[in-house]
């Protein structure tokens, strides 16, 4: 019996091995993001210290990027392919279609598209990223519309909301597949087991809010069974961590996440100046310096950066388009994540478990 | 000549003298809140150890209310003006009209449409408190929609938001009136004389957004010799002051507000923990103490309690239901901020002269 008990712990070890060890590949637009291609190239190699086992295709301008990777010893074994098109941060998502195939952006999609990448990540324009991954990679079965999913610090931990401006409309069904979107990516990526999701609203009782909202918060009501629906949340609820997925209106959920990006920054100021502001103060910096900079650290945004596209089919993160290295090694980060927990096909199959037809 | 200059000088320090301490009578919804009707009396006092030129008239349960005010030598001038019947937190708002006007909120209203009080203050149910005002207060001539406007803390300063949630769904009308209340609101009460106002979007290029929140910027563009309009404004940008007033449509505007309530009782939470977290970090606490206080001070959500309800034919200020003492005297500060500078008749004229017939 001890021999077949050891047998199988050497199999469960040996397939770990394999899980732990596979190689991930990142598909890379080179050229998104206000200081492209540099943080993009920086951030490729700090992120293969933390995974040594991710290999990458940068793509976009050879001259400037090639250089760059022959400087880093890490990144010896990566591809860069050329191209001189770029989609520019303000170009309309139309324009960048049609510029589409030939550019960094929409070359990258496609090596995840031809199955070649796991996954794709760019710092570049949010609009053109959404509606080419949408065209190139297609939505998933069952889902009307993809979201953008981040994730949003709680005094608990962090919670993830979504839609963060894919959406800027939407409706009862949009709303609804967003939950299960939103449930499945904090059940696989995040590892929670029965994640809580609720539904943003300007208050908590049943009978507020605009009509879409409502609706949608009675099917989910309705599938207590397949979800952890727990209702409404407000604004200044979400901080609390009272849900772990937060679910909004593309527009409402952009607004929120922003606000609350400010805000942060606001106090941070606020408390600058505080400690600045007497002899008394400075001498209590100088003593509480690492407990400070720990809490800056706690509320630093390149720690969440990487928004997550749910709901097509292929891996894209979106990193925010001013961040640095550091910051664009998260959104690897989360890619990676996404990769290694088998996202897709995991949201797939609890996809087509949902009973009620949209 | 000389004696000319002193007779004039007389005749505007009398003037002045009427003004400053002309009596402004407030009418309270003594039983609105958690915690009333404790936190309304106790608000009342300390705000007219601020105005001594205060009278007010509490509505509510004598038995209650009389032996507070009999207890506060300071507000021994007051009238109780007793009604059983009170307005429940999460009452509908239709529930509310039907109790209506025996309702300590109802008969608070009336005592102003009467022209027997300057202004209303109550810290009951807002969506109560919107539909009986908008009944018995009446819009304003020119306004299809009150609207709710409060402070948002800045690195600044402070600007001004609206709306906060009365009506969830705008239409290009509605945002276009309300930055004209939110200027008039900026510029009499805020004492800012060309105030800057924009509308709330998730993004500030021109394409970006629903359509009717573009077609609201078009016609403000086409008014600029009216209104100081700048444009498109995210959410993260709100907090950096770079606008005196944020216009929104209902929802997103209260989305907004409550998640900076959140964000910065987040932070606040990330930092005392930080604090507290060795022996170091709490010396230095103890050096910083002043410095963090004054931060938390200004931190402070009581003191950018009371929000304004614009558009109506009377000054009505809505404070937090959950405030206290302080907080409720920081909301009655802004009806005397609003009676003292003449709100009602500057909008109203303010109103008459837009040039573009909405």
């Amino acid at each position: 019996m001890l021999i077949v008990y050891i047998f199988i712990l050497c199999v469960l070890l040996i397939f770990s091995g394999v899980i732990l060890t596979k190689p991930i590949h990142l598909s890379l637009d080179a050229m998104g993001g206000d200081y492209a291609p540099e943080i993009v190239v920086e951030g490729a190699a700090q992120s293969k210290i933390r995974h040594p086992n991710l290999k990458f295709s940068f793509f976009g301008n050879k001259e400037k990027i090639f250089p760059m990777i022959q400087s880093l010893e890490i990144l010896r074994n990566s591809d860069v392919i050329h191209t001189n098109e770029t989609i520019d941060a303000n170009e309309k998502p139309s324009v960048a279609l049609r510029k589409g195939k030939n550019s960094s952006m929409g070359m990258a999609i496609q090596l995840v598209k031809a199955g070649k990448a796991d996954a794709l990540v760019s710092a570049g324009n949010t609009g053109a990223l959404m509606a080419m991954t949408k065209l190139i990679l297609r939505p998933m079965d069952g889902i009307t519309r993809p979201a953008i999913a981040a994730y949003f610090p709680t005094i608990t931990g962090e919670s993830c909301m979504l839609d963060l401006g894919a959406n800027i409309e939407c409706d009862v069904k949009n709303l609804v597949q967003f939950a299960f979107m939103g449930q499945a990516f904090a059940n696989i990526v995040m590892g929670i087991k029965d994640p809580t999701i609720s539904l943003l609203n300007i208050g908590e009782e049943e009978q507020k809010g605009l009509d879409y909202i409502k609706e949608a918060s009675k099917i989910l009501i309705s599938l207590k069974t397949q979800i952890n629906y727990k209702g409404f949340i407000e604004g200044d609820k979400i901080a609390q961590g009272l849900s772990d997925v937060i679910i909004a209106d593309g527009f409402s959920g952009n607004v929120s996440l922003k606000t609350a990006e400010g805000t942060a920054l606001l106090v941070t100021s606020y408390l600058k100046k505080a400690l600045s502001s007497s002899v008394s103060s400075k001498i209590g910096y100088f003593f509480a310096r690492k407990a400070i900079n720990d809490f800056r650290l706690q509320m630093d945004p390149r720690k969440y950066n990487g928004a997550v596209f749910l709901g097509l089919n292929g891996i894209a993160v979106k990193s925010h388009g001013g961040t640095d290295a550091f910051g664009f090694a998260n959104a690897i980060g989360v890619a990676v994540d996404m990769v290694r927990y088998n996202f897709i096909s995991d949201l797939k199959y609890k996809i087509s478990k949902i009973e009620h037809r949209l």
